[in-house]
């Protein structure tokens, strides 16, 4: 069971949500099973390929439409101290039409976790406009108050706990696998939930979505780990350190050298954060760093990503992402250098945006090691 | 890496699912990652977020649009085999327009995993009628060919022999957790990866979509136990048997008596299976047998699902699902019985349509015990 902030967290949210759709001209909201429904419920209830829909008119009560077999898995949640209407249904029972029957007339938000069959089937029924809620919510989400960054700071110093071990398993001769099944335990042993391992030595690291494989390590490797969990109301950790099998001594020269930028643009990147500047002006500070050394064509991704409830979320850290950073804003700062064939490099860490700057939640040391 | 068909395979299902775009008057298809793009290409290519596409034209050669840092994983798919244009899109790009481009002007049938962003944004560039692509793309899926049914076959056997060692690890005053642990271990010992583990016992087995908890187990508990996991080119297995703890001589007469009405209406609906009759007939022969015992308000969910490269699909066993079977369709059979507050049951079996009838792929005995 996913431990609760306090009844009066989510009612707030809820009126929060109602009043930014009627300021937005919409007769309401219709959110699916997910971090959006878990930030206005609490409740990550989730029902396959049938629908579950939190509708949040723009004035009313809000119907939290859900299979009668799953109605019991909110019990785990705040809506039962809420002023939801819960209605269970069964086969044979129109869920969509349900759904909508909440709402007045007009134009619609949508959820970002409905998938095609529900879009479809709700704009039918809508008949109006249909919108993403998103740009509704993350005007919420992305605002993180103290509870939730305290939720994330323990979801920070959780990861660090497993960073903090990891020198210790990669050893000459073990697989990427052997290693990511121990990762696996230790994430458990801080979270509730692993999310992913990320073990990727030698050329594999120059991949950034490998997972892991049968490899073995051999001295000198360099190793990109990037690891996270879940935990508490369900917040994630994310966090991503680069190793080299027997220490940093047995790096090549030019793996050191690499490191050396991208320490700096990783560093560049996180004295550049504070209220008022843009999410591009992040990205833009790691990339300058990393380019003007000559490896700009080898930082192939996104500077970073929002986290919360989901561990990809608005604020994305991109070029041409005008969104200007608020206080209380958290993201990853996670720059990469990767070189085809050869070896990767990345180094991740959470911060949230302060009154006058920046916080790192996630602490662990940060040198190649 | 997951294994794959030969190429020629994916080759005809794409050519099939242009046929079938072309038949139903659409310009083409755009399918997300997931299931769907798994079937036409052999790729579990995901990108969070950020928008992978395959996009089959009616006429004309179909494009991959995907995030230009995970191209990379399409080495391990069909893909590289394949008359496929990919178009890897960086920040900046506007991926959404991609793959429209890559389409005449004309209704777009959307893939089932696509989330509302995408549907949203893809909608706005089509500026023509968008229907589920499930209604194309299922006529394909549903139907598995002899090479299919082998891999669910081998699921199947997978979860047969972990079902086979669970008794000996349901023991007294052990907790549904640690029980859990070590199922998914025997899991992982047939499979690629766990899909889910469900632990029910006591109370909680009447709740069908409870995972597991801390409770410990006691003598004569009622324990519900599903699982599944995934092998191969990623087709799935799923099995539920129930046990008693101490055996089924420890059960209360009211279970065992249950349990019998339980095994009679799974039988009556494997029994009822053959190709010509409608998807609600096998939900109706289960129902009958249960609600003639005075049972039938405890029958709360649909009888089954159809099971392939996703664990729930179409056909799915339900009332008002006038699909007729045919020859090659897999799903589950699973009734369940469930008196709130006390106990569940349910047993589950994956099941063929053969020529003439049908073939149980899971095998394990169906008596409590």
């Amino acid at each position: 069971m996913a431990e609760l902030f306090s009844p009066d967290v989510y009612a707030r949210r809820l009126t929060d949500a109602a009043v930014l759709a009627a300021r937005a001209g919409l007769a309401g909201l219709i959110v699916g099973s997910g971090p959006e429904l878990a930030y206005l419920t609490g409740s990550w209830v989730s029902s396959h390929e049938r629908l579950t829909a939190l509708v949040v008119p723009a004035h009313g009560t809000p119907r939290l439409v859900v299979p009668a077999t799953d109605a019991g898995d909110l019990a785990d949640s705040a809506v039962p101290e809420l002023n939801i209407e819960v209605s269970g249904w069964v086969d044979g029972d129109d869920a969509h039409a349900l759904a909508v029957a909440a709402l007045p007339a007009g134009p619609v938000a949508l959820g970002s976790s409905l998938t095609t069959l529900h879009v479809l089937r709700l704009q039918e029924l809508v008949g109006a406009p249909t919108v993403p809620a998103a740009t509704t919510l993350s005007e919420l989400f992305m605002r993180k108050d103290p509870a939730e960054i305290d939720q994330l700071r323990r979801a920070a110093h959780a990861i660090d706990a497993v960073h903090a071990r990891v020198p210790s398993l990669l050893r000459e001769g073990r697989t990427e696998a052997e290693v990511a099944a121990e990762v696996d335990a230790l994430i458990l042993d801080g979270h509730d939930s692993v999310d992913f391992v990320i073990v990727g030595s030698g050329a594999n690291g120059a991949n950034p979505h490998h997972s892991f494989s049968d490899r073995q390590l051999t001295r000198g490797d360099v190793v990109v780990v990037d690891l996270g969990g879940t935990l508490g109301p369900g917040y994630h950790s994310d966090s991503t350190r680069t190793y080299v099998v027997g220490g940093a001594g047995e790096a090549d020269p030019e793996v050191v050298g690499a490191y050396e930028v991208l320490h700096r643009a990783h560093a560049a990147a996180v004295a550049a954060v504070r209220p008022g500047v843009t999410a591009a002006s992040i990205d833009a500070a790691a990339r300058e760093a990393i380019t003007d050394a000559g490896y700009g064509e080898l930082f192939i991704h996104r500077t970073g990503h929002g986290i919360g409830l989901s561990t990809h979320e608005e604020p994305f850290i991109m070029a041409g992402n005008d969104l200007v950073l608020e206080e209380g804003m958290c993201f990853s700062i996670e720059p990469g250098i990767y070189r085809s064939g050869r070896w990767g490099m990345r180094l991740e860490d959470i911060v949230t945006v302060t009154a006058d700057g920046v916080e790192l939640l996630t602490r662990q040391p940060r040198e190649l090691h």
